[in-house]
């Protein structure tokens, strides 16, 4: 199993992170983002959207982060991690949505912005931020975690990163018991590993 | 079965386009959005995030559209509309994550601008949705469904709404043959109902 990799990237973590949470190893392969690895003809034709990760298993090039999360968890894990019922599945889903659009577009874009001096709308992307993070910390003040099971499942490997970097975008966690208590269970998790701000 | 609804919305549309393939039906309950319903706390008691689609099955209330369809698709679909093998629920899931991203905030804001007024940088929805669509026809000089499967599949259900209505937010759709090889299949299928702009 190999995994294009970028270390400062939320999204490669998430996969890094659910690996080493199932006892996997991959093998990294780094990407030159700065240099433009990610745009070259080579790279495309593992992942036409030109973004990183990109797992390769068993001759098969997978991308887009929670695509490959729910392929590690078919293939690797056992049914909790990703409950093969229709509405659990459904409950994941719903996360693994927010983690592509809201967690990416708020608390996501603000890191770009700021740490990797990305232009844009700084101002809009912490407001959203702000939005995801209060969503967040109600959905966590009803249900220990996020698609509402007794035990962690790949939405919340898929949330975690971006909503547990937002420091980067100049969001202020501080305020939201729930979400760090949150932050405290998955970082209690057997296997855990953290990223660089992590 | 119960679907929080609005007519005009791509993402309620989806789910009663998918439900009609099913051949299934519904009870429509419309949400005045203009009136601001859904931010009212008994709609955000259903959805805390405050948008149609909402479907209410079995005492459950389900948000997120590509999530309801993966709901549907468990509990009332045969499996080739959701493989449930690990790599075909990737497959799917990749694309999943496209209609929560790159189509809502492409083709999907491209339209809220213009058809709605809402305010926004239309040249930049604009933008995005040039990629959305050549990502979309790129994949469909190689494959005649997203997920890469013999037949269509919740992921061609999740992305085809934004990507058929781009013409509402000011792109031509005539430059993309594969793209619109595609639509004819999708309108073709038994059960297909289209919406306004469709």
């Amino acid at each position: 199993m190999q995994l294009h990799d970028f270390t400062l990237s939320g999204n490669c973590y998430k996969v890094r992170l659910f690996l080493s949470l199932l006892g996997r190893e991959a093998e990294l392969l780094p990407v030159d983002l700065r240099g433009g690895a990610h745009k070259r003809p080579e790279f495309l034709a593992l992942n036409p959207r030109g973004q990183v990760p990109v797992l390769v298993d068993e001759g098969q090039a997978l991308y887009d982060p929670q695509a490959i999360l729910v392929y590690l968890a078919g293939r690797y894990a056992n049914d909790a991690w990703y409950p093969r019922d229709a509405l659990g599945q459904a409950r994941v889903a719903c996360w693994l949505s927010f983690a592509a659009n809201e967690a990416a577009h708020g608390p996501g874009k603000a890191r770009l912005h700021v740490l990797f001096r990305l232009p844009g709308d700084l101002e809009e992307a912490q407001r959203r931020a702000v939005q995801v993070l209060e969503l967040l910390d109600g959905q966590l003040a009803r249900h220990a975690w996020l698609a509402e099971t007794p035990t962690p499942t790949i939405a919340d490997v898929a949330v975690y990163p971006y909503a547990a970097l937002a420091g980067d975008g100049g969001l202020d966690l501080a305020p939201y018991a729930n979400l760090n208590a949150w932050f405290a269970r998955i970082r209690a998790l057997p296997g855990y590993i953290g990223m660089p701000g992590l």
